[in-house]
């Protein structure tokens, strides 16, 4: 059994913003449409990218692959206006309620969520093939 | 620019299942309600948590605090039934399209989103304070 802290407390019943960054410095966000309530990517964010996104109201992410701060749709155009940041109980994650420029994913597919498992195979789910 | 690779465009194109787990051994799985689309809540998936998920149709996460396999609801009989599992572009993310057997969350929220950021502070929008 976890011992609760104050901290623990008041991070996940408080007022208090105080992201919680893992060990590698970073938390998931979740990007949904404002609109529709469609997934449309999951990516990481260090504190550099929460501070730009903050900042901005555009999402930025840090790429894991390129190990470096990253603003999506900075070379596609493609970017996310993020309208609603929600943060879960014990913060380290949070969803960004957002308004797509165009295709959320680097594949042109309006989520990056566009297989579903059935069996052990995937199936297209946005009538792409 | 990173090189694909043969593996990669399978991953991202094809109908194979190649679960990408991070250093950690892990891959995201973010709760979607299957009927609402609301966003329950987020957690990690070993390869262990899929294969459990996957076999008994409720879902099972790894505690990366308690660093073990664990099936949502297990204490608290708030399970979460898997109606289908999405998967990205690069297989390191899936979205468990879910029914929950009562709150998603372990302070008794509906979802662990219950807070959304107001400039400095969180403010509650699921009605409770």
């Amino acid at each position: 059994m976890r011992a609760i802290s104050d901290n623990d407390t008041e991070r996940e019943t408080g007022r208090s913003f105080m992201p919680k960054f893992d060990a590698a410095g970073l938390l998931s966000a979740v990007v949904q449409h404002v609109d529709t309530g469609e997934i449309l990517m999951l990516a990481f964010m260090d504190s550099e990218a929460l501070a730009a996104t903050r900042k901005t109201g555009i999402a930025h992410f840090y790429s894991r692959s390129r190990g470096k701060l990253w603003m999506k749709g900075e070379t596609s155009g493609n970017t996310l206006q993020v309208e609603t940041i929600l943060v879960d109980c014990d913060q380290d994650a949070v969803i960004l309620k957002a308004r797509p420029a165009g295709p959320a994913c680097h594949t042109g597919a309006r989520s990056c969520f566009y297989r579903k498992l059935t069996g052990d195979r995937l199936e297209r789910i946005d009538g792409e093939d």
